[in-house]
């Protein structure tokens, strides 16, 4: 019997380890593969062959793993290119070594990429018994195809409840204190965690990377709030720009290793935008930073549920030894109760492309996201797990790269 | 039979309403006053016979009440000044108009100013039937002579935790990826909210306000973390200083209406140490803002039952006439188990004064706290209430001054 590898790459989710407990859980219920493996470090800690063995893992674990954030195997920015052929006859060798069949891979745009090009290798090179899965997951929700991707839901549940005790903290002093309180989520091209936050009710203003940014129309929405109520709350998000594609936060941006730029700074621009426009005598920049992803201690029950199936599904699928190059995905299904199946699609399909929130659901003037928007969005943050707690903290599993 | 109000003054806490909950609830259990008032804003609404009448609220409003963060009466930050006997007289003939015989008022230093210099003020002029109880809450956890301040706990909790997922999200890439992380918390004067963040026990670097910062012994622990292990996660007050008392952050520093420092800047004026030393060459900061002091669906248990018993223990209490110019604070038994009892003292042996976060707690060279400063914290944030939501996310109440 071969074994199995799942491994996990780019930025962490909170959910992200709940796709891993569910490959190692559905292979306990049908053991199709002798081993599942953990890969530390995505790519290219199995290029270094390093390994964890995961088959066992108890049921205390796989329940602690699922309510731990962060890669628990490590994640890597690691890139196999197209024309880096050593690198793909190193990876072959290496299953073969290990005698694993299947690779499965979680992640966003790249991974899926990965996911593609080893596919396509094999294929190219005659090799059948090496395949390759991917499984979404992406804070930013910017994959197309799936309805939505794991990460995103628990993230936009924490926005939206941020976005919601902030905007009561803004608004505890009476109306002689004017001030905007400023907002900033993730986003690079998608606005998917911005536009969330609107699902607190709280919203005055939302700007999102798909709408183009005028500066004066925000400082006359600006002024219109504080006259109207002495109080603007506002959401930004990291990647929001004006009409000619600059970033509001230009200046402070920098390009990771792939070349996509590193944000920033976009809430602190407002803020100096309004101060200097005597637009309101305050404002207060909150960036939710690294929190936003990696804020498991208020998952969504939706979404931790599906990135636990959505690991099953893949598991399950891979018992056709036709099933490669694809990426599971969720469908929601037609009708007023949300309820989602699970599909598979080729992710070359997947990869490279951006799915960003669509322009139809953004309300003009920054005043929000409409009625398909929210019945898009509140679906998704529903439900809370019962978490286990360990002297007061969340249990969380000790990361597998450290062990 | 005469009535009672209840006002909040100062920044919000996620457990300050617990507090006006108790009041309530404890009037409904011995009604000794005929109604309980929530005067709005603080002194600067009562002062405007700003009210709301809290005396029937249901059972549902006071368990959504206790869950709901920042002031649901809305604050102030108005300071009742002793020379400015005008203030003083218009209170005293309101509470006659409305024949309120107790003012119980949650808030820090300066609110427990205000309680001591309005029964001073009474005694006095002799009146004898207007009395006025402190209750405390701060984040900050800097009141002396209480154990501790409601509100410490839960901010400490979701400091705590956000620390240890944040440094999971730090920690996933490869060690060919050096990076320093630093989580910014309030504490103005006081650590004890950044000593907090040791309690996820991932803490490399903590700098306190009592603590008096080096740089060069700062970037010598930074470079020895990145060596050892290629990440280091660093905690910051906003109020960290060097020895000479200038703020780390200083150039960022404003000053607010009573003359305090507004902070900010302290995280972000270490990352730029440490590039510019090329002690790293990665720094991310997280300045957790207002989240951290309204972050509510992550209460700790301990914190929101020690708030509402807080309220009703002042209630109890001022059915003894002579009950004036006192503070009801929290007292730790000694023994192994953590036991609290309630106690009132002298409001103006609080009012004023500043409890650090104690010096011998402080380990040398930034390196954490003491098993001391663990064992006082530890029993703080322990257990999480259940809470109540609705459509995804918490159930707050509509603040009153809205309504």
């Amino acid at each position: 019997m071969s074994n199995c590898i799942v491994a996990q790459s780019g930025g962490p989710t909170s959910v992200i380890n709940a796709t891993v407990a569910g490959v190692v859980k559905a292979n306990q219920m049908n053991p199709i593969y002798e081993h599942v493996y953990g890969g530390l470090n995505g790519i290219e800690g199995i290029l270094q062959e390093r390994f964890v063995d995961l088959t066992d893992m108890t049921e205390y674990e796989n329940l602690v793993l699922r309510q731990t954030p962060s890669s628990a195997l490590g994640s890597c920015r690691y890139k196999l290119k197209r024309d880096n052929v050593e690198d793909f006859e190193k990876l072959m060798k290496i299953m073969e070594k290990y005698d694993i069949e299947t690779l499965f891979y979680t992640g966003g745009n790249d991974s899926m990429d990965t996911v593609a090009a080893l596919s396509e290798y094999a294929a190219k090179n005659g090799i059948t018994n090496r395949r390759f899965v991917g499984c979404p997951k992406t804070v930013d929700n910017d994959l197309m195809h799936t309805d939505h991707c794991p990460g995103f839901a628990s993230a936009a549940k924490f926005i939206a409840t941020t976005a919601l005790q902030t905007w009561l903290d803004l608004n505890v002093y009476p109306a002689s204190r004017k001030e905007v309180f400023i907002l900033e989520t993730m986003g690079r091209d998608a606005g998917w965690l911005a536009a969330s936050a609107c699902l607190s009710g709280k919203v005055d203003i939302v700007i999102l990377p798909e709408d183009s940014f005028d500066k004066e129309l925000f400082l006359k929405r600006v002024r219109e709030c504080i006259e109207q109520k002495s109080k603007c709350y506002v959401v930004v998000s990291e990647g929001a720009r004006y009409a000619d594609g600059t970033y509001i936060s230009a200046g402070e941006s920098k390009n990771d290793l792939f070349g996509h730029a590193v944000l920033g700074g976009a809430g602190e621009a407002l803020k100096s935008m309004i101060l200097e426009a005597d637009a309101a005598p305050r404002a207060k920049v909150q960036d939710l930073s690294s929190a936003q992803r990696s804020h498991a201690s208020e998952q969504s029950l939706v979404d931790v549920t599906e990135s636990f199936r959505l690991g099953m599904s893949a598991h399950m699928r891979s018992a056709d030894k036709a099933f490669t190059g694809k990426m599971v995905g969720v469908k929601r299904r037609e009708g007023e109760e949300y309820e989602v199946d699970y599909f598979a699609i080729d992710a070359d399909q997947v990869a490279n492309f951006v799915k960003g929130f669509p322009k139809e659901w953004i309300l003009p003037e920054y005043a929000g996201i409409t009625d398909e928007a929210y019945a898009y969005l509140r679906p998704l943050i529903q439900g809370s797990p019962v978490l286990i707690y360990e002297d007061g903290l969340p249990a969380y599993v000790e990361p597998y790269y450290m062990r």
